[in-house]
C-alpha cells in the first residue's frame, strides 16, 4: 500500500512535488486544498480531489501525510492544523519565520504523535552530495575553508518571494538549504559564530544578496553566498585544504580535485611577476599540479520522500529532523541579527 | 640634480627598489647600509658605497633620503635614527607591528621636518588601477559588493615573513597593500568595523591564509583574501553592481566588464534545472550579456617614487601619508583581534 499524501497550496513547487511524488515509490499524491480556484481545477485535471475546504480537505482520511507548500507566513497555521488532523505533515521551506512558530509546530507533532518534517531536499543535491564526499576522503587535508557559492543574473526576487510579509528573501529561500548543507557537512554543533552582510540589488523589500561567514569549531571557517545578480558566476564549491583545492562549478558534476604532486617544501625562487617579485605567489611550474575527476556519488532528490514514508512505516529514522530545522532557523535570524547590527553572532 | 637615496637593508626587497629607481627620472641610489658583508659587497659590485655602520650612512651627507628595507621589526629604531639624523624616509611595509612604534615615527618626522612616508606601492598596481577605474566609471551602478582576492600555489611563508618575532605572516606582507588598496578605493573612513579569519596552512608560526570582510558605511561589503595555497584561482577582483559584475583575473589588464542588453525587469519564466524549478537562477538566453573591454589606466610603480621626490621638492602633497599608514596598522590589528576573538571589530 503506498502512502497518500495531500497538498496543500497547489502552486509552482507543489506541481514539482506532484511530479517527482510520480517517481517515487510507494508514495501517491490524491487531493489537494487551494484557495485558489483555478489552482483546484488545475489539481483536479491531474486527478487530484480538490478542496476549496480546509476542514473537508482535513476530515478526508484517504490520505495520511500533508504537503504544506504555501507562501512561508501561511506554513505554522496549516501545520498546526494539520496535525491535529492526526496527519502527518512534509512542510514545504523555510519551515517558519519564528522560533515560536517552530516550537509551536513540534510541540504539536509530538502531542498527536505525527511525524513532522521540512523538505530540505538539497541534502541530495548532486553538488552537494560530491562535496561531502570530497570532504570525507580526506584527499585534501584540513579544510580550513568551505565556500557555497550561488551566482545568478536573474535580479530579482520573483512574486511572494519578493515580499517581507510572506517571508521572502533570499536568505529565507536558498539561505535555508545552503545553511541545512552546512550544518549536514559539517555537523549540527561545529559552527560557533555566524557574520553575514545582506544587500537589496534589485528588490526593495527584501535581501536578494547575501554573504555570510561561519566560524567553526575545528578553527576553519563556511562561507556562503548567494547573488541573484552576479553576471560573472564563480564555481558552486571552492574547498581549500591544507593538501589540495576542490571545486564545483554548478549544481551537476563539473570541476575537479586539485593536488600537488612535488613537496611544497621545495623552496620556491624568487620570481619576478607583474605581482614584482614574490617567491610566496611564484607561479608553479607547468604539471606539478594534477587535477582528478569528481567522485560521482548516486543521489537523487526522490530520497527524501523515500525516508519519509519510510519513517512512517517504522522502518527508518527520519533524517530531516524538526530539531535541526529549528536549529537552521535560529541561524538565518542569527544572521539578520548580524547583518543588522555589524555584530558577528554566536551560535 | 637627482634626488639621492640610501638604503638600509640590501637584501631582497632592496635590490627590486634599486632597480626600479634606475627608471625613476631623478632619483639616485648611492649608498648602502647592512649587517650582512656579503649584502655590502653586492652593493659594492652595484656601484653603491658600502656602509657596515649604520652611524657613519647616516652621517653621509651625499644622501638626504633613505629606504629602510629590513625584516619588519627591525623598522622602527631604524627609521627614528635616519629621521633624527636628518634624513626623508621610505620605510617598506608593514611601517611596523604596533601603534606605539608609528606614532613615535610620525612624531619624529615631524620634530625633525622630515618627510617620512611607506613603501605602498600597490597603490600604482595595474588591476588596482582598474578596477578603481571602473568603480569610478560607475557603469557597474551601486557597487554592493568589492571582492579582491589572491590565490598561490607557493604554499608556506618564505624567509623571516614566516617568523612571528619578525612581523611575519599574510595579513602584515600582502594584507597591508591590499587593505591600503581597500582604503584608497572608497576614503579613509568607508569602512565601520572588520570581520577577520586567519588560517596556518602550511606556516605554523604566522597566518598564511585571511579573509576578511568590511562593512561600508554606504551600505556595501570589501573583501579581501588571500591564500598561499589555493590551487584553484578566483579572479583578482569581482565587482558585483547592481547594473554590471566587473572582474579581473590577476595583476595584468584581463578580464570584463559585464552588463545586460535587455531589461532585468523582464519577469523570467520558472525554468526546471538542475537546480530544480527556478525563476531567479533560470539561465539567462545567449547574447543578453555584454562583456566590454577593461580600461587602460597608464600607471606605473615608478610613480610611488616620483611623487616622493616631488614632495621633497616642494611640488606635490605625498601621497601616501603617515596616517593612512598608521590607519591601515590599525586595521591589521583590529583584524587580527577579530579572529581571535570571533568579533566583528568596529573602526
Amino acid at each position: 500500500m503506498p502512502v497518500k499524501m495531500g497538498i496543500i497550496g497547489y502552486g509552482g513547487m507543489a506541481g514539482w512535488h506532484h511530479e517527482h511524488s510520480a517517481e517515487t515509490p510507494g508514495l501517491e499524491v490524491v487531493a489537494a486544498y487551494d484557495i485558489d480556484p483555478a489552482r483546484i481545477a488545475k489539481a483536479q485535471e491531474k486527478g487530484l480531489k480538490g478542496y476549496d475546504s480546509l476542514r473537508q480537505f482535513l476530515a478526508d482520511d484517504s490520505f495520511e501525510l500533508v504537503l504544506v507548500a504555501t507562501p512561508n507566513d501561511a506554513h505554522c497555521r496549516l501545520v498546526l492544523d494539520a496535525l491535529d488532523a492526526g496527519k502527518h505533515v512534509v512542510c514545504e521551506k523555510p519551515v517558519t519565520l519564528t522560533l515560536r512558530d517552530i516550537d509551536r509546530m513540534i510541540e504539536t507533532a509530538q502531542k498527536n504523535d505525527r511525524i513532522f518534517t521540512v523538505h530540505q531536499n538539497r541534502r541530495w543535491d548532486k553538488d552537494f552530495r560530491i562535496a561531502r564526499d570530497v570532504l570525507a576522503s580526506e584527499t585534501l587535508g584540513n579544510v580550513y575553508s568551505i565556500q557555497s557559492r550561488l551566482h545568478g543574473s536573474g535580479g530579482a526576487m520573483h512574486g511572494w518571494r519578493g515580499e517581507k510579509k510572506h517571508g521572502g528573501g533570499m536568505l529565507f529561500d536558498w539561505g535555508v538549504h545552503f545553511i541545512d548543507q552546512a550544518y549536514t557537512m559539517c555537523g549540527w554543533d561545529a559552527f560557533t559564530s555566524v557574520r553575514c552582510r545582506t544587500a537589496n540589488v534589485k528588490t526593495t523589500e527584501v535581501d536578494d544578496y547575501f554573504h555570510l561567514q561561519f566560524d567553526r569549531k575545528d578553527g576553519g571557517e563556511y562561507v556562503v553566498e548567494i547573488g541573484t545578480f552576479v553576471l560573472k558566476e564563480l564555481p558552486r564549491w571552492m574547498l581549500l585544504g591544507d593538501q589540495g583545492t576542490a571545486y564545483i562549478n554548478g549544481f551537476a558534476r563539473s570541476g575537479g580535485v586539485i593536488t600537488l604532486d612535488n613537496a611544497i617544501e621545495d623552496e620556491p625562487v624568487i620570481v619576478m611577476t607583474s605581482a614584482g617579485p614574490t617567491r610566496t605567489f611564484a607561479p608553479r611550474p607547468d604539471g606539478v599540479k594534477t587535477e582528478r575527476e569528481l567522485p560521482d556519488p548516486d543521489c537523487h532528490w526522490t530520497d527524501y520522500y523515500k525516508n519519509v514514508i519510510a519513517t512512517i512505516e517504522g522502518r527508518e529514522e527520519l533524517i530531516v529532523k524538526p530539531e535541526q530545522v529549528r536549529r537552521v532557523l535560529a541561524t538565518i535570524l542569527a544572521a539578520f541579527r548580524s547583518a543588522k547590527t555589524q555584530k558577528q553572532i554566536k551560535l
